[in-house]
């Protein structure tokens, strides 16, 4: 497989094309962004660590027989997946209230919710990716019902399998965001990626936010944060 | 029926307290409020025209057998309605594009809908009535399942009989607000006001607004049109 080139650059990672049409080349990149791109840093280690993390929780799902867009690790920076084309939303699935949900509903951070919940956002940086309700899905024919449907029910799917995996290693699994896309035949697959950027994760006894927020709220070290996460999952780091 | 005293004040009427215990007596109010309050004014003669508009579809509706709070108009500016607990959900239908949708999907103002749709926004000022899914009433317990099923049907409904009340008198309805709220038995009910505040209307031939956006958007005499909305809607005013 021969890397051609640059396709797009988003905020996290770099596609390329490749000598395969429906194979692209993902270079995961050190920037850090949040609150739709107003802060923004570089951080050392970053790209390596998301790469690492995303292209573990891709294997892993792909072991549990729930496909994705991952083909393969190539370096410490880079992952081949499979082309597709993005979904325009982002599929939101949460277990506790925090963030976003927080302060739209009023409700403290850290709640519990009686069932996971699945939102969705349309992704369009220029509207700062607004919550849209199912209606709104069918008034921008982002999807159609059977498509949303799938969209829904994979995204609980994949909760569960991910809550279990974190937890097993003393992490609780708050929210994550997923994208989805379609491949040449049409059909849907996970795509993006999925990991301490795209993912809401707190320690099991501490609460210690081991995620973006870290970042976002200035809570220390987001590569040591990152890398204890990394590390968990591996089972190389051990938690009381 | 005897005046009591107040229960609460609104941005737009004042609810007392009557001698009979599920029933209150509203008094609209001269001003207009607009961006969650930022925005305000007194208007001369706005109570006036409110209480008309909303008295005189509240009557429309109960003909047509929609059972709402209204129970009679008591003077230029009173109404007597059955009290009840308000649902803390605004339920918006919309059949055009408009406002706060236009902005959030960055679908241009008089879209024409293929089909109407029901919003849902948390009645909260605090939190700015943000829009909020089914999932979120959910986890708000604003409403129950059914209860919801209800509001949205409803919504539809009055949506139905609204637009051909005002499309017979030359007005485009493009979008409405709806506050429900539970009498003493606990069964649902239509309340609150329907009023140039709540819809948006345009003129059918010109698309010239005649609601409050007038007033948000500083487009001229909003009791000129308001006026002109009950002329027309009385069949008193004439459109080509
Ligand atoms: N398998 C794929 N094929 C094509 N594009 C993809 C694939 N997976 C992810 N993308 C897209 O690559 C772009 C770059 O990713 P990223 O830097 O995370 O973008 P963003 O700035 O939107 O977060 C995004 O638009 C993302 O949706
Ligand atoms: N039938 C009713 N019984 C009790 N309260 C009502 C009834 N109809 C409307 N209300 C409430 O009266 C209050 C005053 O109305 P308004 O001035 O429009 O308030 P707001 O500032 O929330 O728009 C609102 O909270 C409204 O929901
Ligand atoms: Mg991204
Ligand atoms: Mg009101």
């Amino acid at each position: 497989m021969e890397k051609r080139g640059l396709l797009y650059e988003g905020k996290a990672k770099k596609i390329f094309a490749t000598s395969e049409e429906n194979v692209v080349w993902v270079q995961y990149k050190n920037s850090a962004t949040a609150f739709n791109g107003e802060k923004k840093a570089e951080i050392e280690g970053k790209a390596t660590l998301n790469n690492e993390i995303s292209s573990f929780i891709f294997s892993k799902l792909r072991e549990k027989g729930i496909q994705s867009h991952f083909i393969e690790k190539l370096s410490a920076t880079e992952q081949l997946v499979r082309k597709v084309s993005i979904i325009s939303l982002e599929v939101v699935t949460r277990n506790v209230i925090a963030g976003s949900l927080s302060k739209r509903l009023g409700i403290e951070e850290g709640t519990v919710l009686e069932e996971p919940i699945v939102e969705l956002y349309y992704k369009d940086d220029d509207l700062g990716d607004p919550l849209i309700t199912d209606e709104h899905v069918r008034v921008l024919k982002a999807a159609s019902l059977e498509e949303l449907a799938f969209l829904k029910k994979t995204a609980l799917e994949i909760n569960e399998f991910l809550k279990e995996l974190f937890l097993s290693c003393g992490v609780k699994l708050i929210d994550f965001k997923l994208e989805f896309g379609k491949d040449e035949t049409g059909s849907i697959m996970l795509a993006d990626e999925i990991s301490p950027d795209t993912c809401r994760l707190w320690d099991l006894d501490t609460n210690e936010k081991m995620d973006k927020d870290v970042f976002r709220r200035d809570l220390g070290s987001l590569t040591d944060a990152y890398k204890m996460i990394l590390n968990r999952l591996r089972g190389e780091s051990t938690h009381v």
